[in-house]
């Protein structure tokens, strides 16, 4: 591993007490949740507390929490539930939606739905524009809370309250859906005063293990992915990992609990980044705004242009370096094209897109390194843009 | 945790060594597998080797392999995928499979398609029958390899050359799917022969962790389940949990390097459990084959009748005494109904399969266990069958 890791929203490193909670979870439980002996009934009820502390932590109810494997699998069972309705409608996604999302708009087209997509100039989707979108036909709306490549927190309440308004309008119920993955640790977080009807968490957002998350379903009824066993209230059967669970809620209580410092220290980091980089804005230049407020943005995500470098070109300078920075979310990395698209849905010019680098970072990160980031960035910007200038 | 621990079908306890692969991974693995720093390089690296190890002790080829949150979803992918299909035809279910694949009936019923339930007499998929149920449209097979109630084996050799002689008849492929959760560890295992075009599993019956599993897939293209970073071919989106898969293959190693003394272990088990019964049949009663051989049943799972005595009555009192039995499978007691069904569809009489218990156990079990299991079940049958004269 190299010293200077800036790519925590693509994932962050599990805690060691989460680590710790796994393994203790791992040697003391041995039995099935759904198995009736002492074993079984020994795991149902540690899942059953867990479930409470999920819960309570984001101050909403434990019947609306099912443990998933993350959020990919969350949005899937939001998302696909639609393709089982007799009437497909209209569902409304923001243009900065995450592919777990983004990609169901061919799929449900594909069934008769039509979806509308909302920009969000500036990475914010606009209320005005939602409004628009709605009509008596909408089923669903998808709103990602905290974006994973411009850091842009949207005003939830106001854009539920559009949303809500237009239900009384029409006097239809829409679902509204949150991808709220980037949300725990990263801003002041509260999930039961959202508005939304469901909302998607992965744990190794937040610094807990991978292949484990939740959906937060206010819905008493859902058609689920998969069939099986029943677990998690029919909606998402196979065996609960109980070790994955506590291990998440570990780190959830770190990020929730200790909310307050770590975010003054990452607005802290941020503005010490701002700084460092205000006066060479020819050579690195943030493109997410600049950090003012967590209703507005999240300090611990944020994308820079380094004009005429393409992406991949300085993020690969910047590895040689030692710093893991993105040219772009690592799953879009896997689908073979940059955030180019997200980029665009939020306004931005498509040159300046094509050089956009995120930087994103998180409680093991300080002072020291978040100087060191920026000089280096500074210091190579300048080389290669001198190299281009002689050619 | 109570000493006596006789559920591992449901799920076995983790392995020590699995547990510290776990911790070490989660340690030295911070960046996510899609990510193109050195950190996700690095992860990325690790995953490709993972993948070649599992793999490489089931004898088939990495691209074959795509690791997901277990086999409940293994299946699903598999199962799901046919609601894509715009022409729906026949379906044929051994009438002895898991929850995860019989519910699928009723689903492939409401999008047109014929599903034909194949009876297992005694825990054996007929040949005869199955060649009966195939016809000119059928599309998919599923046949489960080690039944998890009964412990029978089916011989897929036989059975897929059956559908392979029917595809030749038709000049049309059939995908021969089967549900082999139960068998890494408990029987001979060579995936590469089985004749099948996929199969599931999951790492938790085998002393790896919950929420991990793989789906092996012969075929190239699959519509995968839900959608998102392109992950495992496209078919399993979501951030890979790297440090459950090494916990995985782990765990899998174990099962399968030990493979012939560890079996040898368990027939010895299995035999003294038998021999220790036989004498009183009228009390405990093996309602599974009596252990002759590998390729007809595991001897690590069994399921006797202790006649008169509904299965939940006898587990409970087993339970005080400080065993965990089972009354049916984990997953069946969470959709609040016993084994039965399943039962039934092996042919099994239903006052028989009302009093039927499942015993399944693993490496962790000694001889002095097996023999404490046997007097204890035959004791307290016996406790019970004269309190019930008494009434």
């Amino acid at each position: 591993m190299i010293p200077y890791y800036f790519d925590w929203a693509a994932t962050s490193p599990m805690s060691e007490r989460s680590i710790q909670a796994y393994v203790e979870t791992a040697r003391n439980y041995r039995g099935n949740p759904s198995a009736l002996h002492k074993d079984g009934v020994a795991a149902a009820k540690a899942l059953h507390a867990e479930r409470e502390r999920t819960a309570r932590l984001l101050k909403v109810s434990p019947k609306e929490i099912i443990y998933t494997s993350g959020a990919t699998e969350s949005n899937a069972i939001i998302l696909q539930s639609l393709l089982w309705r007799p009437n497909p409608g209209r569902v409304v996604l923001s243009a900065i939606e995450h592919d777990s999302v983004l990609q169901y708009r061919r799929i449900l087209e594909s069934h008769g739905y039509e979806v509308e997509l909302v920009r969000a100039p500036g990475g914010y989707v606009d209320p005005e524009s939602l409004a628009q979108a709605l009509n008596e036909t909408t089923q669903m709306v998808c709103i990602m809370l905290v974006n994973n490549v411009l850091g842009t927190v949207q005003d939830m309440s106001e854009l539920t309250r559009v949303i809500r308004n237009h239900e009384q309008r029409y006097g239809r119920r829409v679902h509204v859906h949150c991808d709220a993955v980037q949300a725990p640790g990263k801003i002041p977080f509260n999930l039961g005063s959202l508005g939304v009807d469901s909302a998607s968490f992965s744990a190794h957002k937040f610094q807990g293990p991978k292949g484990t998350g939740f959906l937060y379903l206010r819905s008493e009824s859902w058609e689920p992915l998969s069939r099986g066993g029943g677990q998690e209230r029919g909606i998402r059967p196979g065996t609960e990992h109980l070790a994955a669970i506590v291990a998440m809620n570990i780190a959830l209580e770190e990020a929730v609990l200790t909310e307050g410092e770590s975010l003054e220290q990452g607005a802290l980091l941020r503005r010490l980044f701002e700084k460092s980089i205000a006066e060479e804005g020819s050579l690195v230049k943030l493109i997410s705004p600049p950090f003012t407020s967590f209703h507005q943005c999240t300090p611990f995500i944020f994308t820079c242009v380094v004009p005429h470098i393409p992406s991949e070109v300085f993020t690969r300078i910047m590895y040689d370096k030692g710093f893991c920075i993105s040219s772009g979310s690592a799953c879009s990395n896997n689908a073979s094209k940059g955030s180019n698209d997200l980029l665009t849905g939020a306004g931005i010019a498509s040159t300046d897109a094509g050089s956009a680098v995120r930087i994103s970072f998180g409680a093991d990160t300080d002072e020291h390194q978040i100087r060191l980031l920026a000089e280096t960035m500074i210091r190579e910007a300048r080389k290669m843009s001198s190299l281009m200038r002689k050619r």
